[in-house]
């Protein structure tokens, strides 16, 4: 039972494995399994939390100076910057301002993606990294992405490192957890998207790829491993960002950003 | 005395203030003033710095896993992961290969950006985050960047952090340490480049800025504060990467891969 436990991932919330109910469960058991609060860290990720109707937030604390920058209706918890120091993990970069909150709740795909209008959508494939799933959020808001879709059972919860780098993109974007990356490719497919698959060894540049008016779907793998051939073949495009032959690929974040700035550009 | 050790910058090396000679230092002193040895980390930051004949080794440590991945011609000491654990900053991600070596000579600006040849010049001003540094010669690589121009005073040592997200890009792209970056725009300016300073608040797009065919240097500033006032008057176009209103600015290092892939795909 402990095993298990330990290998579940924390979304989505409300589906314990076990069948106790949720109410019978000690409480950080319960957190824990349906997605229980966890904390956001840093200005702008923080305020950003507490901007979006959708979060539920459980607690603030902030040191006397940058709670100055809270909104007049909320009331933190004043600390010393060390006192915040001990409630994160260490090396948390919280610039005085933390936020406890209930996880963000993922959407349904084509509820968040149909129809097309224009707007691009992120689809990441088996990167794990919070900085870079987090840096790939901002980057996806600033380009004002429609959702970003990451595989259910391998990507990261969207708190801590990932939700910092991210800068309130999270609040922003909708994500998607698709138990299978295929199928919301030929769903996306289906509604009307371009889907292009990043790679390092294909003939057709982005750019080229990209002249294409259609909204477009862009799905990126992670470093090393790249888009799953599979997947790869359920898009309809494959492209290259050009690179030096010095240098053996992209990070995925920069990747992401480029693409993303390609698709708002060229539409 | 020690304070003044304490603040000094670890670069450039060979010319420590004190007057006392490199050699009747204590060792440990010698090598923090004239910048002696460090490591760096990760299978690719590893090989990368060993295939470059500008730097001087000093240790090699492996597990005996990755030491497969080396060249023939080095003797690494093998190790099991834990003891390089243990060499290492805490988090220190190592994938079992680590250099010791010397720092990087910075280069002389105009030694290595004139003429220009079509390449783009990437000059940060402010950036002092060791992991979006190293992103950025890291994309300054990958898009075939001449010089990546850095504030001599105020820039992280290309080591560590820095030289781990670099994968390589440090050993590849040479670096120029700038008393002044003002003035090293103004050269760039006189030595034909069209110097470009990225900004939030300006009109023209980075996009209609580089379709002037001219080689380009792209000057960058840290988050939140931006390219200096002064900096970025010194430079000939002022333009901005175009982002929605819901967020405030791009991470540096992803502006600098759009950046640096915008002058790419229109040259």
């Amino acid at each position: 039972m402990k095993d298990q436990l330990v290998n579940k991932r924390p979304f989505p919330p409300n589906r314990p494995a076990h069948g106790i109910p949720a109410d019978k469960l000690p409480r950080r058991q319960f957190e824990e399994e349906t997605g229980g609060p966890s904390w956001v860290w840093g200005v702008h990720a923080s305020l950003a939390a507490l901007a979006n109707p959708a979060r539920r937030i459980e607690r603030v604390v902030a040191t006397r100076n940058a709670a100055q920058r809270l909104p007049e209706s909320v009331q933190p918890h004043i600390l010393e910057p060390d006192a915040i120091d001990g409630m994160l993990p260490p090396g948390a970069v919280h610039q005085g301002l933390a936020v406890r909150a209930f996880p963000l709740e993922p959407s349904e795909l084509e509820a968040v993606c149909s129809p097309p209008d224009g707007r691009s959508v992120l689809v990441l494939d088996g990167v794990t990294d919070p900085q870079n799933v987090g840096a790939a959020f901002r980057s996806a808001a600033a380009f004002g992405a429609r959702a970003v879709i990451l595989q259910d059972r391998k990507s990261p919860p969207l708190t801590g490192v990932l939700a910092k780098a991210a800068t309130g993109g999270i609040e922003i974007v909708p994500h998607v957890r698709a138990v299978n990356l295929g199928r919301a490719v030929e769903t996306l497919r289906a509604l009307g998207y371009l889907t292009v698959s990043l790679e390092g060894e294909v003939e057709l540049t982005l750019s080229d790829a990209l002249k294409d008016p259609r909204p477009v779907a862009l799905v990126l793998g992670a470093e090393g491993k790249g888009v799953r051939p599979g997947l790869a073949e359920a898009c309809e495009k494959r492209a290259r960002i050009p690179i030096a032959p010095a240098m053996e690929s992209l990070n995925v974040s920069a990747a992401a950003a480029i693409a993303l700035y390609e698709a708002s550009r060229s539409r």
